[in-house]
């Protein structure tokens, strides 16, 4: 159900990790593969939140590290689509690395949960799905 | 607005050209790019629909030919994270093919537009964003 704060246990969407005692949660993408290459569908009703934007970050030098902020009150869901990404996450006194690729693993991550980037190689692609529009406000440096 | 036809004006997504006399539109995103790389916001409510889905598509071998159908309500927004795509349009008796790549342009299609799509090399990603719930009954080959 859109909103609520559960995946749907019926999804093809899976939760497969939890992090930060339930601050970020990893989940699995189920893909459709064959000869013909590999498809991997995200229905948004399967989503604790029902995204309002969406940002992709390429073009990133090798090594080069973004973000580095929390947000107030944004879930935001991140999945890597080319390439590596590592994921370092904080909240209050833990914290979690997490090396994303592009495997259909994906971390989901709540608000005030502190978030940085590190573009492995060359040529990585990051997709973000946010729950709310962008607001210059919501930023928490940490 | 969500839901209407037309693209928000004061919106940063700006519609750069028109196909199939307006059943396909093709869309710019804008970038924001320094030397630590780009970053492409997509705010949904600059859509012209709400998106209830998303779907990614990689792993194809160069040269591999997806899709060929078109959807009887459903409308979609096609674009390139990664290498090149070539996209056949085809409504009633016209056609068109535009290349997409990894430079934040978009093809937005309306319901009925049958769509095939050519992986040009390795490496390429399309994501695709759905108006509509995945329904095996919207699927209307050509």
């Amino acid at each position: 159900m859109p909103g609520d704060q559960t995946l749907a246990e019926t999804a093809g969407l899976t939760e497969i990790g939890s992090l930060l005692g339930g601050q970020a949660r990893l989940l699995r993408l189920p893909a459709q593969a064959d000869v013909r290459g590999s498809l991997r569908p995200l229905e948004f009703s399967e989503l604790p939140f029902i995204p309002k934007r969406l940002f992709v970050v390429d073009d990133v030098p090798a090594g080069v590290t973004r973000g580095g902020h929390a947000h107030a009150s944004c879930r935001q869901l991140l999945l890597v689509l080319a390439g590596e990404v590592m994921i370092e996450l904080r909240y209050k006194q833990k914290q979690a690395n997490f090396l994303l690729s592009a495997n259909g693993r994906a971390i989901l991550i709540e608000p005030e949960v502190w978030s940085r980037q590190t573009y492995v190689g060359e040529g990585s692609v990051l997709l973000v799905l946010a729950s709310e529009p962008y607001d210059d406000d919501s930023y928490v440096s940490g």
